[in-house]
C-alpha cells in the first residue's frame, strides 16, 4: 500500500525486520548496549546534551508525561494552539489540574511570535509555555526558534514544553541551541519506525520544574527512567522490539546526518506543494508556514471526502488522511515524512490525477497533460 | 539464547515475522479487521464477555490505568500483597490518592482468602480490593476464585480489581464466572507476544465505578478507549507492530483452547519443580501455591547469585531471573510460560546441573546420574 499517513509511516524493510528478532531481557547487557545506542543517536538527531528517554508509549503518552512531571495543579501556563494537537496539550494539562491559559490562532496559520511575547509579558508569569512545533491537523510548522526567543522576552527563563512528535527528526529543531526544555517526539513519525515508543529530552531547567511538580505520576515518571537509563534499562518492561527497530533506523538517520534529513524532507515537501497546486487544489496552510512533514489540501467544492478516501483505497492502494474536528470533511492530508521517496510523492500525485475527476471534480488541462 | 524470565518470553517464529509486516494506518479498516479479532480473541482467553481493551504500554501501565479509571482521590481501597507487584500496585493507588489498607503476607505465601474477608468485613467498607493473581516476584499464585468470593462476603458488591499480568493466558482466570470486575495482563507474558501492549477486561460494576472516578487520566482513559473500540479504534496511535504479533498468538491461542493451555502449563511447571528439587534446591514458595508460570528458587548457601547470573549467560546462552527488592541475591526465577516446551526446561536444568558447581555448590549425586 502507498501509506501517505502523516504516521504511521512506512518503515524500511531492515527497519522492520529487526524486529523479527527473537525477545531479549530488559534488564541483561544485551538491552542495555540496545538503549545505549539508542540514546546516543536520538541525542545527535535533537542536537542536544540533554537527558533522552524513550517512553513505551505513543505521542500522547508523551504529552501527558510532559505534563505531570513538570507542572503541578494550580500552575499557570500559556498553551499556544494552532490545530487539534495544540488543544490536545491544553486538554492534558487542564485533565491534571494546571491553570491554562489559551492563545489560538486560525487554523491553517502559524503562531504570531509576538504575540506569545505579548501573551506572556502581559498575562504571566506562566510556570511553562507549551507549545507544537509542527500541528498535523493542519500542515503547519510554527517559527519555533523565534517563539522560544519571544516567550524568554516576554519572560526571562519560562520553562517551554514542546510537542514535537510530528517534526523532530524531520525538521530541525535545535533543542539545546533554541533552549528548549522539555521536547518529546515519537517513533512512528519521521523515525520510520512503528508505534509505540515516545522519546523526550530533558533540559536542567526542565529538571529543576520536575523536582518542584506535584502532579501525580508513575508509568510517566521520567526522575526512575533517569535513574533506570544509568543503568542501561527503563523502569518497566519496554515495548524491545520497537528498540530493535529504533536502533536500526538510528544508524540510517545518524550516518545520512541531520542536515541531510531536514534537506530531503524540504525536498519532498516542496515536490508535494508543487505536484498539489499542478491539480489546481489550494493548500490549507498559509505557505510560508507549510509544514515539511504534511501537507493540508482543501477538499475541492462539490467532492465527497469519504467517497474520494474510498476510492483512493479500493483501487489505488492509496491512503491519505482526512481532516480532524472542525476540519473533518474539508481537507485532506498528505504525509511526507520518514522513509518516503520523490517516486511516493509521484505516484500520489498521479493517483489524485486519477480519482478526482472521478468524485466530480475536474484536473485542469495542462496537469493532466504532464 | 535459552531465555527463561518470567516475562518478556521468547515469542513462535511467526508471531515475530507478523512483526515484518509494513504499516497500515490505525484507522483503516485494515486495522478495525486486526483489532476485532485480537478483542474476540481476549474474550476468548479471558473467559469474559465483558469488554476488553488493548493499551500501547507494558503491564505497569495497565496497573495505573486501573486505578485511575475506577478509584477518586480518598477512596479506600484494600490491597492484598504477597510481593513486589502487590506492593507496587498499592504505591500506584497512593501516588494517586486513594487511602490504601495494606493487607501483607508473608513473601512466598499466597494470601489467605479468610483474612481477607475478616478485612474487607472488619476494616472496610472500601471502595475496591486490588489484588494480584499471580505474584512474579516469588512464585505464587493466589487462589483467585476464593479471595474473590471472600472479599464479597466481607463487603457485597465491592469492586474487585485484578493484576492477572502474569497469570491470564497460562493460568486458570474466569473473569466472569469469578465476577472480576477490572483484571489486566502484559503481551510478553503467557501470551507469547513482545512487551508493548497491555490488555484490560472491565465489567458492568466496573463501568459504573468509572462513572463515578475522579482521579484525572487521559492517555490511559478507558471511557475514551470504549468509544473507540466501537469504531475498530483505539483513542491515539496503538503500536500496531504489537497487534500484528498478539493477532497471529491469539489464532494459535484459541486454537488450543483454554484447558490445553492451562494444562500445558501446569506439566511445565510439574517438571520444572521436579527438576528443581532433583538438584537438592529447594523452593521459595509454598509449594501448594506454587506459580505455574515462574519458579522461585532459593540460592544455595556460599553461592553467588551474580556470579552465577553472568556464568549462566556467559558459559551456556541461559538467561534466568534473580530476585527482586528484599528477595535479590536471595533467590532465583525460572519463567515458564508463554512459548515454552519441556525440552527448554530440561535444558535449563542440564544447565545448572553443569554451573551449579563451579559456584561452590555440590549437586546431588543422583541427579549427576540422571
Amino acid at each position: 500500500m502507498n501509506l501517505r499517513s502523516p504516521g504511521p509511516t512506512p518503515c524500511p524493510e531492515d527497519v522492520l525486520q529487526a524486529m523479527g528478532r527473537q525477545m531479549i531481557h530488559h534488564r541483561s547487557p544485551a538491552f542495555a548496549d540496545v538503549i545505549g545506542r539508542v540514546t546516543e543517536g536520538l541525542k545527535t538527531i535533537f542536537e542536544t546534551k540533554n537527558d533522552v528517554f524513550c517512553l513505551s508509549a505513543s505521542g500522547t503518552g508523551a504529552l501527558e508525561a510532559m505534563t505531570v512531571n513538570f507542572l503541578s495543579p494550580g500552575d499557570r501556563v500559556l498553551v499556544v494552539s494552532i490545530g487539534v494537537f495544540g488543544d490536545r496539550f491544553a486538554t492534558v494539562a487542564e485533565t491534571y489540574g494546571a491553570d491554562v491559559t489559551k492563545l489560538d490562532f486560525e487554523w491553517g496559520t502559524a503562531a504570531d511570535p509576538q504575540a506569545v511575547e505579548d501573551a506572556v509579558r502581559e498575562g504571566g508569569p506562566f510556570k511553562a509555555v507549551l507549545v507544537t512545533h509542527n500541528e498535523t491537523s493542519t500542515g503547519i510548522t510554527n517559527d519555533l526558534e523565534a517563539i522560544a526567543a519571544a516567550a524568554r522576552r516576554g519572560q526571562p527563563g519560562v520553562l517551554l514544553i514542546v510537542d514535537a512528535i510530528s517534526s523532530l527528526g524531520s525538521i530541525r529543531c535545535q533543542v539545546d541551541e533554541w533552549d528548549l526544555d522539555v521536547v518529546a517526539t515519537g517513533s512512528q513519525k519521521g523515525w520510520m519506525v512503528p508505534p509505540g515508543l515516545s522519546m523526550v529530552a530533558i533540559s536542567e531547567r526542565g529538571w529543576k520544574a520536575f523536582e518542584e511538580s506535584k502532579m501525580p505520576s508513575f508509568y510517566f515518571d521520567l526522575g526512575k527512567a533517569k535513574d533506570f537509563l544509568a543503568k542501561g534499562q527503563t523502569p518497566w518492561t519496554p515495548a524491545i522490539s520497537i528498540f530493535f527497530a529504533l536502533d536500526v533506523a538510528l544508524g540510517h538517520l545518524v550516518k545520512e546526518g541531520v542536515d541531510a534529513i531536514i534537506e530531503r524532507h524540504q525536498r519532498i515537501a516542496d515536490l508535494t506543494r508543487s505536484g498539489i497546486k499542478s491539480l489546481g487544489l489550494e493548500l490549507l496552510a498559509d505557505e510560508q508556514h507549510a509544514s515539511n512533514t504534511v501537507t493540508a489540501v482543501q477538499v475541492p467544492e462539490g467532492v465527497e471526502w469519504k467517497t474520494l478516501y474510498q476510492m483512493l483505497q479500493d483501487d489505488y492502494d492509496t491512503l491519505i488522511e482526512g481532516g480532524q474536528g472542525p476540519l473533518a470533511g474539508k481537507i485532506f492530508r498528505i504525509g511526507h515524512l520518514g522513509w518516503v521517496s520523490d517516486k511516493d510523492i509521484d505516484l500520489t500525485i498521479d493517483v489524485l490525477r486519477q480519482a478526482l475527476p472521478r468524485v466530480g471534480y475536474a484536473v485542469p488541462a495542462a496537469s493532466r497533460a504532464s
